[in-house]
């Protein structure tokens, strides 16, 4: 982070209710309590990291109001109602150091075809590829290196990665936002049995990526074999995660890491999958539902459950008997007295 | 899909035994029977879905010889042999419209190396790189922004799609089709434990993948460590697979996405794995083996079996051992009462 | 492998101890003893394949010194110390003739902002994009298309396989080896749970890779939420690895492929993950730990223990329990058993 700011900045941000104390230092870096070092900020998210404050060394440090130690020499003290939510607050801020918005144009070393539509103010990087006919909106930002195919739709305010490849006819609604890597609709996984070999189903539809999603690092979304792949409203996915194809997911959904869902199944809003967690096809998961990491659902899920392990089942049962599994040892030697036992007394 | 027929071309693609109705729209999509709108073609695959045909609002049908049911109006049915083979006859001419042949040669953006051998039908997309010695054959089409390493040969009628890299040496036979984001012939995993520390072991070998291989989005194929990394004839591999390095792979298999294969192993022909399944290093999947998503493979599979479970068992086996495990907490209860019974009788 | 090697190159790298036949082929390849043909170089690297050494068509074959067996007419026996190392050291000589050293400078169709520093004796290939600000080392090699972001800092000696992102901020040590399609320094997964929808948690810290890191193609690498993302010294990361934000990886560690590691996690020292493993965030895997393929680690892990299961215990016990798992469905007909019995001496 090579971002510094005053401390009147910080508090002008910060709106504090109280403040306490002084700093000349310039904030360079936000840090943990415990490894903060001058020209740091640090919070106070947790009440259980409360003893840190008064041996941290972090230059300004944001508190909740009930907060009622005294700051060290040359350290700001500032009492705010959420310290969690003033430190976003923050970092958007110096997030927007980081990434600052781009100028609107196109860079002399994208090929972008004569018929496609860009909007004045989206921003087309370097050595970028838009084909014949493809739309992109207002704000817009391609940043390096994509790749946008034939009839593609892209919305306003959406940024694109470096590396990300979206294919021919794929839709990206507004804000949407896709991490390095990404590929929005490659072909689904289809196939059918003929003379001893594996005769490709062609994939004919497309993705349509809804408003606020975001996806993660070399994550995929396969395009549909016909129709379309959706992925709902604010639904966030995570890294290496596959969707493949004619997957109908819900709005605000969270996907971790590794996840992969199968083609045409169904997950109904406000779903969270733990990383590497996996589902057959062609199966409904409900409303709500919460599913454990590395767990495989085998069948449809109801709404507003929680499951666990391979093949799923509700996470209380789960527990039960993964204890239940470490004491079969103790099974096993109790089953043998027990024969033992009845062997003598019928003998 | 932007594309349209008029419904005497999806009769002249449907050849129909027996027409039944007509219709005025022009078809510009394929849907599910009880999704359809007017101008979507859809089609009855199984005799569970039959009483969707009479509520269906597609403008074209496609029909077993046995249905005996009437079109309503602004409808035509087309009776056929096998609707499935039909629509994926017409989705394949959709697929020819989604993505025309490109017209041969070599994009001015793309950096050719001079003693790189391309054939004339061959096309080089935008901001590709082909280094020295590589070798193209007729027809193979490297779409965009692709990277093709030194002395790498690629056959006949070959896909590489945006973003693909395929490293020094690596031969792709004929009819090669690779998503976005593939890596063929990245360095193996190999290392020596030397003094503290991990040494490299050097990574010279290739990768060899035969004709008609596919392989999905952001999948990766290592090279050998030395000899050759090979995928067979017809194999599919889907979405972000690991392929390790001296895999021998047969012909005609299936691997679903997030698979991982370790080192040295071979898979014989006709292997499939479910999703995320994985296999231990050096050991061999027998002929025709399935197995279960999620599964882990740790020692040889004789051909022709169905295993399942971490680490992978018969399937039968593992079914019926899921099912008990279910019933561990009635087991435990069981075994208390059997001691407290006789602890009882023995007093 | 297109590379030749007289014999007596050969021999001039391997410095036997004894020399016994001789060959008049070149050598052009790597092979297994019994899959060598002639103009291959095989090895014996354990005593249990001394039996293929008779039969091998090989034309230079490494030994051990206590080998005692005479080479076929055409063949070459170099007897030494470690046939194994002496192996390593002439794949290194091919691999140098495979990846030669390319020359350093900026390629013309490489998109580098003014303000970026590149050191004399480094090399930009062709189509990468490097932004303003960022530091470039001496000898380092960006092979083509990679991208690298604002203020982003690369070390001495490294080399940037084609297709890699690394984003604004990070830092690469020296002599760091990134596989194609790697990309270090994408957002973090961090949402806050808003008025029914998730917001954004700014992630703005960064990647280090310490000296001799190597990244496998497709791996991820996430930057923090703020302070740092670590991957210490030496540590190896195989291929579709995810690494969370604020996640601490030791020196000297190994991460099988499509391992998955939580977010603010972290591994000490000497740490070895089976491939498909992950963990959970915030815990701690002590020093030389080791897990086993496809393990779920829900907690932390004591030093030097070996861990395997969903979720993870020790790995003896866990292939106890396993051996007791395939034994159920017998321990329930015993059970069954043992009640009929007391039934009837109860009746």
């Amino acid at each position: 982070m090579q971002v510094s700011f005053a401390p009147a900045e910080i508090v002008d941000i910060a709106q504090p209710r109280e403040i306490r104390g002084s700093t000349t230092e310039l904030i360079r870096g936000v840090s943990a309590l415990g490894l903060a070092e001058p020209g740091d900020l640090a919070f106070l998210g947790s009440s259980k990291y409360k003893s840190d404050v008064k041996d941290s060394r972090a230059s300004v440090v944001l508190l909740p109001l009930d907060y009622s130690g005294a700051p060290r020499e040359n350290q700001l003290f500032l009492l705010v109602e959420k310290p969690s939510v003033v430190l976003s607050r923050i970092c958007s801020r110096i997030e927007q150091l980081l990434w600052p918005r781009p100028l609107p144009g196109i860079h002399p070393t994208a090929c972008v075809a004569p018929t496609a539509r860009i909007a004045a103010s989206a921003t087309i990087g370097p050595l970028c590829v838009v084909e014949d006919g493809v739309t992109i909106g207002e704000g817009t930002h391609l940043q390096a290196q994509v790749f946008v195919g034939r009839n593609a739709q892209i919305g306003t305010g959406c940024w694109v990665m470096p590396g990300v490849v979206i294919e021919t006819d794929c839709i990206l609604q507004n804000r949407v936002r896709l991490h390095p890597g990404v590929v929005i609709g490659a072909d689904g996984f289809g196939y059918e049995w003929g003379a001893g070999r594996h005769d490709k189903v062609p994939q004919i539809g497309n993705v349509v990526l809804q408003d606020d999603v975001e996806i993660g690092a070399n994550s995929n979304v396969d395009r549909a074999r016909f129709s379309r792949t959706l992925i709902g409203e604010g639904t966030k996915i995570d890294n290496l995660v596959q969707i493949g194809h004619n997957v109908i997911i819900g709005k605000h959904c969270l996907l971790c890491a590794q996840v992969g869902i199968s083609g045409s199944t169904t997950l109904e809003d406000y779903v969270v999958l733990g990383g590497q967690a996996a589902t057959a096809g062609h199966i409904t998961i409900g409303k709500g539902v919460k599913v454990g990491g590395q767990a495989g659902i085998n069948h449809d899920v109801a709404p507003g459950t929680f499951v666990n392990g391979t093949p799923a089942i509700p996470y209380m049962l789960e527990r039960r008997i993964a204890v239940l599994q470490h004491r079969l040892p103790t099974l096993f030697k109790r089953v043998d007295a027990l024969e033992e036992q009845l062997k003598k007394s019928s003998s």
